[in-house]
């Protein structure tokens, strides 16, 4: 009744006991094991060998894994050399020994190190969080970029797309998996587990995250969602203990309020435009009478960029609302792109800007962050295509109808500035 | 009750009802909608896209799919010039921009073609069935070896021991997989579902599968094992209507008597090692009193060989047995490895030989292809790796003790051949 | 990964080991368990005691399980000068504790052994099987009729509608379950796999069963539907290998060709009326564009009774379906119920004669017992209650508008007979 | 991906929407749906009427319900005349018609309605529900003890043992199931989610419950678990936040430090020995080296008994132990049993006591009710049975020898005071 069976630790204790495979593992080095694993003894007892590897790695201390990390830099690095002459053979005679060559010395030889690690159950939980140490390490050691790099290759071929499973959080998902909603929420914190309830118990709130079958206890990200009559102004309105409740059937809106990345040793292998684009499908499946898709998001740089503009703070909601609409259309970072992080996700998906508020997050990182202002995105499939595509090729911003109309004055002070 | 929610397909749905997106697509070649997936396109309508190529690809005959791989073939190769530049840059300065620029220009675009296009339910299982079509199509046009390497490169990523899930296969697994086991079936026909029953349904019968999460119904390989009193001498006797059974509890011997790979398109991504640890590592796990691990082998190329050095065919018992020990103790190819592919499978894969047995196959095709001798190799866990590195480094085949013991003609007669 | 845990199997091996309980059942008789089942000991060790009566019990031939029965029968009697004695006082009085007495007198000592027996994992599969027997039973000791009505009101409130499952049983469904499908189809034979994948696999064919959840690999019953275009006048047509598949989305018509009950033990205990209404309903939901919900049924007496009225068989397929129609409309039983099995369970649901059909069913028993004719009994679901009602209460048999049109002729006769 | 199908709203709704059954029902008083449940409208459109009368009921005030139950106890009342007469029928001929009368007119058409209802999805919750009202509206009206009895009955039999499903609550279980075990806990209330945590996710610690099919969110009784080394002394203790957790391989004893029922509608319907005892079984099976089973529960009971026959407090750990030896082995109520309701309880199951405690329950609650003494009660399965026979036959409380080793000096006084 209780336990899985993992096969990973029946195969060890089964070498280790039949052949005394655990005490010769004990005498020797991570390095030595590494190889080990990449030669003819991996081909055998790859997961005992490999299970050891990850044993050996999770007991040591930063400065362990540092030069742990240099090996696999140093000594596990491509041969320039040997490569520039397979790359010269097959410019010649393009024969495929010559292609297979190239293939096997581009590639250096840590990265299949990790494909035989990923061998026991949980290792690839054990690679995802080695990253997270790896990109702390890159911070002391820079050099540790190749091999970071790697990681982030092979990541993002095993977090394709195609592997991902997107499952409702509800409240009947397993306490295990909610408490790890908890702790991951980035964007606006859980307090208790009768605020999880309030987020995750009523008809019109809903929460979807992405997980791989080989981590199932482990979100990659979520999304949380409310269902709205109206496109919402404010979070703590959102987020009220007291709000009336609506059928799910009767709402218009869904709000994404709150979409965070669970994994840091999962950086840049990006899940998250995907599973927004996945929950509007799902939700439009489910209740077809809903009619607009936006965020309601954060804008996380408008004071300091507002300042560094303006030298003084907006007086009232007015000039809030102004200051807001400048910075989301006009502030752009050095590659041309808006200065704006979450901009720049949400645009970079194909949203629009939808509507700009003040009062919005009246809680103490709002309001010093962004004078208490947020921002809708709006997912409008129809458009969302043609909103990449003019943001990708000409960095156009692209705004709503409801948005260009209301913000006549705002667009016309733009066109001045600019 | 029914079905499964297939999100690609609503949001495929979706994108084409709201945007129009599907008629669009059918106007366009295969060739400019992979381009498109490569490029801006692809990463806000994704899904929609790899559906609509996999779709396209689905409905074309032979020849078309050769010019498809053409295309892949050529227009997405690498351009070796480039990355011998960047080879050359980075032997000079070890800039983390030169090594990401190799990494990049060693990979064809191909790759990343084929990550895009495994979005879609079902799409991993499309690329599999793909590259079936293209070790065909290679034969046609030696030249797409190269393309047919870089599927077998994902595919062994993709197709990881950690992502495998090992499933026992019984009288109750759903009838949708068991008529594959039927269909996959390689080495001993299964007649009927009577016959599939006696096979799966009896205690002291076993088989276990591996499975990928995305191919959920898809055997990759497996494996039939009877639990018998002692090592069985006769494949007849293993799979006979009418022999005893006997409770799991008493038995001593697990037999692999059939190995089976299912999925073409998987061919060189080898499972089959992990696959019979694994068993043995369950099997001993759940019936502890297990003594004895072999398997009931056939000898496929023994009578080609015996003929083409004796020059006659075995004339009783005792000479096929002779013939053949010598042939799996003398047989080797080119490469001083076992000529026998079995063989070479299993004392590869750490096992060593242990008996042969004559009249154990008398079907037409054992007794036409082995007169008839079959032969067990067992998998004795102490002693797996060491059998594996003396196979590997000096090409010897491992004997069991008993088969020593009762070879000793036998061995003598070998040390007078060499 | 292989069993499940039984509790029943753990909790007796557990007694057994440390009490020494099993030793000292096997000498006693299965009566004498039965009563310590029923009084001080069977509280403590209730599921010890209920195991082996049942196994005891399933270890008996014919002639021992009669006498089991027969003790059932007389030992746990109830005791009607003391029931009686109950029921004066409660007259008098109508004290709880005499209506307590009432209830435990008026019941008995059997039903209670039933509820205590039913403890062990599998018993309630056990029990129905006991039923079973009891039911042949009964025809050598009639006497054994009160027995089995008390095993017949007690499967009956176990087995309430509240309790039951309803599941879709198709390709994806365990070969364990499929098997019994075979063996358990009473109406139209299942001929082998094939023939079952034809009735599961395809996108117009559905079939769907009531199981327990403490018996959930055993089908209680079960009823095959055909999805069509129109009306079905043939059973041969609805199975036949050659015919055209249609997709489920483009049917108008479902027909209920075969409802098989599987469990003897339950004979008396009515699921088939419910399950025609929820399958009607479940498939309403996924396909509304159904519009028609028939059977395809069997006349079984139709040649007997014309026979026994006219003296000859029918000439042709009009004369055919005018004795069918005349049959159907006209023949009772003494209670005046219809003659027919099959017409008095669909009539008795609620169901209309929809249409009747010569050369209809081809095979050997068909031609036999009803010259080749067949009969559609309409669900529909807005007379259902009106047609049981004037069923019941007038035995009278409702047609279908369609009926009455195609059957002027029909109907005049039967008044001039009448 | 959302909700469930529940065939009983579709077949309601179709009914409704296709034959306007809906409105009619709304202008029929709940009494006249309940005889058209009873009668032929019943056999039609049960689980719409059922579904009809309790949704009315549900709406109802505790008045209404009241007099429903009035309705119920009065006007589907057995008939004892005619009950009479069928007994002495019955004690003339024996015969089956006799007596299937008998079984008709003993049972008040009630439970018969009950049946009736126990229809649609959710129906066996509502009952239970409808029980708790029952059991409240008896103290108004102590006529409804009738019609309460009939209620107990019928919930016993279909909450028998080889209905319940034992299920293992721990930190993997749906939080929606979580909160109710919170709701429920009896015995040593849980503060909040983190205190929950403590008892459920921690290696030494479990939490089973019994659980019926028909209600798979409701648990019916749990029991929560400590593995420890020694048998504990102190309930504060086996609770604390900083205790050492212990690998449950290492653990000696199982300790049952908390049993609560859940439902209030199943009093009298009792689980809590049998859960005790597969517990035992199922621990004994995952942990086979724990040595001994037992309680650590509370004297509720002790204080009140103690001051009526001392007139004082006793005035250290050592006559706080003495009085709780001498209330356990000696305090009865007016039929012999033990004055203690959770001695009674656990003796009954045939437990002994093993150690009685001071300054195990520091409490409010624990030095009120018992100077803050508990007591262990071992589960000793060799001697299960004979102190269970010991009590029920001779009321004699069994002792572990531990506890008659300890309390000499007790035990002598127990004979003086006798």
């Amino acid at each position: 009744m209780s336990g899985r069976s993992t096969f990973a630790d029946i195969v060890q204790t089964l070498f280790e006991r039949r052949g005394s495979k655990g005490s010769v593992l004990q005498s020797r080095s991570i390095e030595e094991m590494c190889h080990a694993l990449l030669d003819v003894e991996g081909e055998v007892s790859g997961i005992a060998l490999a299970e050891a590897v990850l044993d050996r790695y999770a007991g040591m201390d930063p400065d362990e894994k540092l030069r742990f990390f240099q090996f696999l830099n140093t000594d596990l690095e491509i041969d320039p050399a040997a490569l520039r002459a397979a790359v010269s053979g097959f410019q010649n005679g393009q024969s495929i020994e010559d292609y297979r060559r190239i293939g096997r010395l581009a590639e250096p030889r840590r990265q299949e190190l990790l494909r035989r690690l990923n061998q026991p159950t949980g290792a690839t939980q054990a690679l995802v969080n080695m990253r997270a140490d790896l990109i702390r390490a890159k911070a002391r050691d820079t050099d540790l970029a190749r091999t970071e790099q790697d990681f982030q290759h092979l990541l993002r071929s095993w977090f394709n797309r195609g592997f991902l499973v997107l499952r409702q959080i509800n409240w009947d998902t397993p306490a295990s998996i909610l408490e790890k909603i908890v702790a991951y929420e980035a964007v606006h914190a859980i307090q208790d587990w009768d605020d999880l309830r309030r987020r995750l118990y009523p008809q019109d709130r809903r929460c979807f995250a992405f997980f791989h079958p080989s981590m199932p206890d482990e979100p990659l990200i979520f999304v949380e969602v409310a269902l709205t009559l109206g496109v919402p102004d404010s979070i703590q309105h959102v987020l009220s203990e007291h709000r009336d409740q609506r059928e799910a059937e009767e709402t218009k809106v869904a709000v994404f309020y709150s979409i965070s990345n669970c994994q840091e040793g999962l950086a840049g292998v990006s899940f998250g435009s995907m599973l927004i684009k996945q929950v509007v499908a799902e939700l439009s499946r489910e209740l077809p009478q809903l009619e607009t898709f936006v965020t309601l998001s954060p804008i996380p740089r408008l004071a300091e960029w507002t300042r560094s503009v303006n030298g003084e703070d907006p007086s009232d909601d007015r000039s809030v609302r102004e200051a807001a609409s400048d910075y989301l259309l006009t502030a752009k970072d050095a590659k041309g792109r808006p200065f704006d992080p979450v901009a720049r996700f949400h645009l970079g998906n194909g949203a629009q800007v939808y509507a700009v508020h003040a009062e919005a997050d009246l809680s103490e990182n709002g309001v010093s962050q962004s004078f208490g202002a947020m921002v809708n995105y709006q997912y409008d499939l129809s458009k969302i295509e043609q909103n990449h595509e003019r943001f990708v090729q000409d960095q156009e911003v692209s705004l709503a109808p409801q948005f260009k109309n209301s913000q006549g004055m705002a667009t016309n002070r733009k066109r001045i500035l600019a």
